[in-house]
């Protein structure tokens, strides 16, 4: 069968634009005994893809140039040699950007039952949801009565971290880009938001909103986010690093924040994670995510672009903010 | 009697100057009941002073303007109205920038017998060698087999955190800021050491040194040797913070390296630590030292300036790297 496929076309230089992706009509070859064919309803587009598209070593191998894009997705098992992936199978995996692929079982897990639909496995119940969980849970270790602070707070992963952080007993204060995506934290119960945006002095805004001090501050931004959090944290605050979307487009090397020596002063933890590294807790995390979703406590936000051809506009936005909740593209 | 102290007279912008210290006479009043006149033999310079000569919150509370400095010494009690602490006694205190002062005996640890010059009491087996012990057991915890990367590896801390490493079974490598200071830490057993005055490319310096990978870097700098530190760690590396010399002399800001998002991508832990806080292992960290002090496996290295008047210019050679080893004044 003939499906599309979108291909690296060539390595972003600062912001990604149209032109570094490529639509591609590809054939499928036919099924082997034990592959089935997986059509897909749902791909992921998130920030970290943008440290895939350089060609360096990390903790993911670079994207190559010619290569189609990968990324968490949803499918559908619309023809089946496998007898364990039984046609009308919804799978989870990590071939996105792509309508339809063949594959063997292998890099495929079921979704469980669930009330849910299933692009919640992409954001709240998915790789998102579970950073969140991981950097308050594992990481920074968030407790009752603490001062949390998001960066970030509207996005797949802020967003549920502000709301695990009230469910855990924090104070919660977010920042984020825009008048709109604050009233919509603020519905989510998040006590005190900054536009950073629309706001002079971070550091300022900052100490306005928790003269306390911060605690844990759940770093997805970096930059002046980044020094305004050292100058508010209090003495043995912890910072997760998760991202540093402020500088996943530079084309050349942003300095870092002058107040560093603020580690010194205030004694702070400082940890870098990765969430594949804590995926034997997944299970634990869907459990109680489950729970708390059943129960009303988490809400769920998704922007959802529509038709692999918008997949690069909804990768693209990502770093405009145009995402409010997940970013997902229907198929 | 009539004494010397030496106050702080102006706050230093940028390098401390002889200007910003003063010598002053003044007159100790009548011992009361309980109290000893204490003569110091030894005081001691060190970079965190610098901090507290500035006027801002942090771990202790700055020297104000006109009073008399202080900081670690080493007295002898020379009269006394105390039965605790009979003439002759050799005391340690915070009591230094002085050559005589009164005090209750609750300010006064008396020093436990042993077979070294009590100038050892202020470093190697005082605050600086607590601090290099503390950096390496309980924030970073160094293992046999690994790497660490000391910078101002021939200062009062850097000196003994390398000697600890060699001991602790790590490949140690240090920075430096001349050929003679990396000739005395090969001396050491430093098994590659970096003078980065004369190297045009610390990074790639570092990368040639260490080239299976950082797993342990123990900061007393920041700036540029942060920057490389971080480039060149392995994945969980661990950054014990106990310094940032380059920048406690700043006027302005100076901007943070560029490469933080390195956290991320290797997993980093960095953690910022006083060693006043893990003050209750003092004793566990004299005995280990007392022993390896016995056993001649660290080797003492000293910077003796002669005189309180000589006491400010001691600690400005601090930050022109004047000394190798624990910087002292004999009094």
């Amino acid at each position: 069968m003939i499906t599309q496929n979108i291909h690296l076309h060539s390595r972003p230089e600062g912001l990604p634009s149209a032109e570094n992706f490529k639509l591609v009509e590809v054939t499928l070859p036919e099924l082997k005994e034990g592959e089935v064919l997986v059509e897909n309803l749902w791909m992921s587009v998130d920030p970290y893809m943008r440290g895939r598209m350089i060609d360096r070593k990390s903790y993911i191998a670079p994207f190559q140039i010619g290569d189609v894009l990968e990324g968490g997705a949803i499918g559908k098992v619309i023809e089946s040699k496998n007898d364990n992936l039984a046609v009308g199978t919804l799978v989870t995996h990590m071939m996105g950007w792509r309508k339809h692929f063949v594959s063997s079982a292998e890099p495929l897990t079921a979704l469980p039952q669930t009330p849910y639909d299933p692009s919640y496995f992409l954001g709240v119940m998915g790789m998102p949801g579970m950073t969140a969980w991981t950097g308050l849970n594992r990481i920074a270790n968030l407790k009752a009565g603490e001062t949390l602070f998001v960066s970030a707070a509207s996005g797949a992963v802020g967003s549920v971290a502000c709301q695990l952080g009230k469910l855990m007993g924090a104070k919660v204060v977010g920042s984020v880009g825009s008048d709109e995506k604050a009233d919509a934290l603020r519905a989510l119960g998040v006590d005190e938001v900054i536009n950073y945006k629309t706001t002079d002095d971070l550091n300022a805004a900052l100490a306005q909103a928790a003269p306390e001090g911060i605690d844990v501050y759940f770093e997805n931004v970096g930059g002046e986010h980044l020094e305004a959090a050292l100058n508010n944290m209090k003495d043995y605050g912890r910072i997760a690093v998760c991202g540093m979307i402020a500088q996943y487009n530079d084309t050349k090397p942003t300095p870092g924040p002058a107040n560093l020596a603020q580690i010194i002063i205030k004694k702070l933890n400082i940890e870098g994670f990765i969430v594949f590294d804590h995926w034997e807790h997944y299970g634990e995390f869907t459990q109680q995510m489950g729970q708390w979703l059943a129960e009303g406590k988490i809400k769920v936000e998704q922007t959802v672009f529509e038709g692999l051809e918008n997949a690069p506009d909804a990768f693209i936005g990502l770093f405009e903010g145009k995402n409010k909740g997940k970013m997902l593209v229907k198929l």
